[in-house]
C-alpha cells in the first residue's frame, strides 16, 4: 500500500512539474527558483524547511542543508538533492547548481521572496554571471485546481476534524475554559492522525464570539453561552477549515434569527457555486440574503477562500474577486454576522467546485435545532 | 491584576516605541511601516493578522480590517486604529493614513516584505506622492534583548513545556505511535495555558531520531527504542524550545557514548556563554568537544539561536556568527550528533545571557542515568 501510494504521489508530482515547465516555456524562462515551502512541497514532496527547489527544463534540484539531506533523499523521488555547506550562503548554493546545470537565467517568484532575500540572491548570481529576474506567472497558480488524490486527502482532513469536534462537543461542559476545549479539540484531531491543527483553533464563548478571529482564552463557558468553533486538521499536508456555533442550554431569540439568516446566506452561497462563476457572484448570492435580512454591515469579511496545502489560498470568494472558478477548486463558504459585545454567528463548510455546481465535502449538522446542547 | 499587567505591558510598549523612534531619527526616516506580524505585535500589543503598524515621530497607527477592529481597540492602548474598507487595497489605506498624518516619506523593512507587496505598496504611495524606501536598520533588532517582563513570560513558557513533558513521558508506553505521543504533549501544554506548541512538536523514535527535524508519524514506539523529543510552548506570545532523548528499557552502548559526548558539548557551550562573547566562540566551545570525540561531521547544524516571540530569532550561535552577545538575550544551546539509520542525540536548554555568563532557564534532568525509562 505504502509503495503504491508513493508511486501515485510520484506520478502526481511528475504531472505538476510538466505543467510548471509548460508555464516556464510560455514565460520564456529557463528555470524557476521556488522559495515558498508550500510550492516546494507541491512540486517535490519535501516536507522540511529552509530549502529551495530549482526547476529547469531538464533538471530539478532541491537545495537543502545537512539537517534535511537524509529526509530529502527519502521524500523527493523526482528531484536531485544538493546539500549546502555550512558556511555557504543560499545564493552561492543556487549559483553552484546553476553552474553545474549550465543555467544562464533563473526566475524568482515576487510574491514568495522578500526584498532582502531577492537582493542577496541577486548578488551571488550576478557574481556567477546568472541572470535573475521575476517570473510573470505565479507557479503556485495550478495549486488552485486539486487532482483526485488531493481531494481525497482534503476529505480525510475534513473527516478527521469532524470526528474530533463531535467528540469534543459531547465532552464539553459548562465551567471549562475556551483554551481547555481548544486543547481537547486539537488533541482529538491529532489522535485521529492529524499532524496538527490547520490553524490556531478558535473557541470563543459568549460575547467573545463576535471577534471573528478570537484566540481561546481562560474564559469559562457558562450556561446560556453561545460558543463559536473555527477549526481544521492537517492530514498529509492538506487542511480542512470548518466553523460551527453551538448554544449551551438556551438559544436567545435574537441569535435564533441571526443564525437562521447566516445559514440561509450560506446555503445561497453554496447554491451559487460552480465552474465559470466568479468569486464575486458567489459572494453576492450569500451577501444579498444577509443584506436583505438587515445585517449587511455586520458581515465584515469575504464569503470564503481556497483551501489545500495552505489554509488561505486562491481562489477568493469576495466582492473584489473577478476570476471565474474552475472544477476541482476547493473553497470554504463561511458567511458571518458579528454583533460586538453580544456575540457572533459564522457557519463554514468546505466545497469542491464541479462543472454542474459543487459537492459539499463536510457533513456536520448545522440546522439550528441540532446546535443546542442540553 | 489584569489592569496592572496591562499597564506594565503599555509602558513596555512605550519604551520600545521610544527606541524605535530613536532608530528612525538615526536613519533620517520620517516613519516606518511594520509588516512582520511579530514586529507589529512587539510594538503594539496586537495579536491579530493581516495588519500593518505605521510608526512615525508623533503618531502610531495600526492599519487593520473589519475582522479585527474590535480586537485592535482592546489590545493596542498606544496606537490609533485605522480600519481599511473592504475594497480598499492595503497600499491605499497606508496612503490615506500618510495623507492624514502628513507623512511624506515612509520606510519599509526589506527583510519583512515580499517583492510583490513592496511593488504594490510603492505604486499606491507614488500615486499619493509619498516616498517609499528601505530602512537601513531592522526595527526587529531590539527584540534580541529581552526586558524583565519578557524573560518572565519565557520562563512561564518553559515551565509549561517542562511540566507537560514530564507528564507525557510518565504516561508514554511501548506500542504508542509518535503522533499519539506528540498529540498528548501538545494537549498537556495547552491544558497548562499554552496557546499552542511553539512549533510542530517532534517525537522521533528509533532510527528516525537521526532526522534532525523529523515530523511525528504513525511509527510505534518499541522497547529498546530511543525517542527524541523537541518541543516548546507558546505562552502569552512567547516561546520555549527544548530537546531531550529518552531510552525505552535499555541504552545501547554506542549511544551511551554519543549521549555523554553531546552532553559534554552542550555543557561546554553553556559555560562559554556570556555578554561580549560572539556566537562563533560559543559554537566553537561546544563543537570542539564533539569534534575531539570523533563526531564533528555528524554535528550538522549550528549550536543554537535566539528565542522569544519567534522560535528562531537573532542572535545565532554558529560558526558564521561574528556579532557579540549582550546581557538579556535568550538563546537555545542544542548540539546534536546524528547517525543515519541508527539514531540521533540532541540536548537543548534555553539560557539567558548575563554579564557574568548565563542563567539556564530550563531545568529538566539530562544526566544519562535519568533518561532511561523502565
Amino acid at each position: 500500500m505504502a509503495s503504491k501510494r508513493q508511486a501515485s504521489a510520484g506520478s502526481a508530482i511528475a504531472a505538476r512539474l510538466k505543467r510548471l515547465r509548460r508555464q516556464l516555456r510560455e514565460d520564456r524562462a529557463t528555470a524557476v527558483l521556488l522559495t515558498n515551502p508550500v510550492n516546494v512541497g507541491y512540486f517535490s514532496g519535501f516536507t522540511g524547511e529552509d530549502s529551495y527547489l530549482l526547476v529547469a527544463a531538464r533538471s530539478n534540484v532541491l537545495i537543502t542543508d545537512g539537517r534535511f539531506t537524509e529526509q530529502a533523499a527519502g521524500e523527493c523521488p523526482c528531484a536531485a538533492v544538493f546539500t549546502r555547506k555550512k558556511a555557504q550562503k543560499m545564493g552561492e548554493a543556487v549559483a553552484a547548481v546553476a553552474k553545474r546545470r549550465r543555467l544562464e537565467h533563473i526566475g524568482y517568484v515576487p510574491a514568495s521572496i522578500t526584498v532582502a532575500v531577492q537582493k542577496a540572491l541577486a548578488k551571488s548570481l550576478r557574481a556567477a554571471k546568472v541572470r535573475f529576474t521575476a517570473v510573470k506567472t505565479d507557479p503556485g497558480l495550478p495549486r488552485q485546481v486539486k487532482d483526485a488524490g488531493e481531494v481525497a486527502v482534503i476529505r480525510r482532513a475534513i473527516r478527521c476534524a469532524e470526528a474530533a469536534w463531535t467528540e469534543t462537543v459531547s465532552w464539553m461542559a459548562a465551567g471549562m475554559t475556551e483554551r481547555q476545549v481548544a486543547a481537547k479539540l486539537d488533541y482529538e484531531m491529532m489522535r485521529r492522525g492529524a499532524s496538527g491543527p490547520a490553524f490556531e483553533t478558535i473557541v470563543a464563548a459568549g460575547p467573545r464570539s463576535s471577534l471573528p478571529h478570537a484566540r481561546p482564552t481562560g474564559r469559562r463557558i457558562r450556561r446560556r453561552d453561545m460558543v463559536l468553533f473555527d477549526w481544521g486538521a492537517i492530514v498529509d499536508g492538506y487542511r480542512s477549515d470548518l466553523t460551527r456555533v453551538v448554544f449551551v442550554g438556551t438559544i436567545p431569540p435574537r441569535f435564533s434569527a441571526v443564525y437562521a439568516l447566516v445559514l440561509a446566506g450560506q446555503r445561497a452561497g453554496i447554491a451559487a457555486l460552480g465552474a465559470g462563476k466568479t468569486g464575486r457572484e458567489v459572494d453576492a448570492a450569500a451577501r444579498e440574503v444577509i443584506v436583505d435580512g438587515g445585517y449587511g454591515e455586520q458581515f465584515v469579511h469575504g464569503l470564503g477562500h481556497g483551501l489545500g496545502r495552505s489554509v488561505h489560498e486562491r481562489p477568493v470568494l469576495a466582492t473584489t474577486a473577478a476570476a471565474p472558478l474552475a472544477a476541482g477548486m476547493v473553497v470554504t463558504v463561511e458567511p458571518g454576522v458579528y454583533l460586538p459585545g453580544a456575540g457572533g454567528v459564522r457557519i463554514e463548510d468546505d466545497c469542491l467546485v464541479t462543472d454542474s455546481g459543487c459537492r459539499v465535502l463536510s457533513a456536520l449538522p448545522k440546522d439550528l435545532d441540532r446546535m443546542r446542547l442540553a
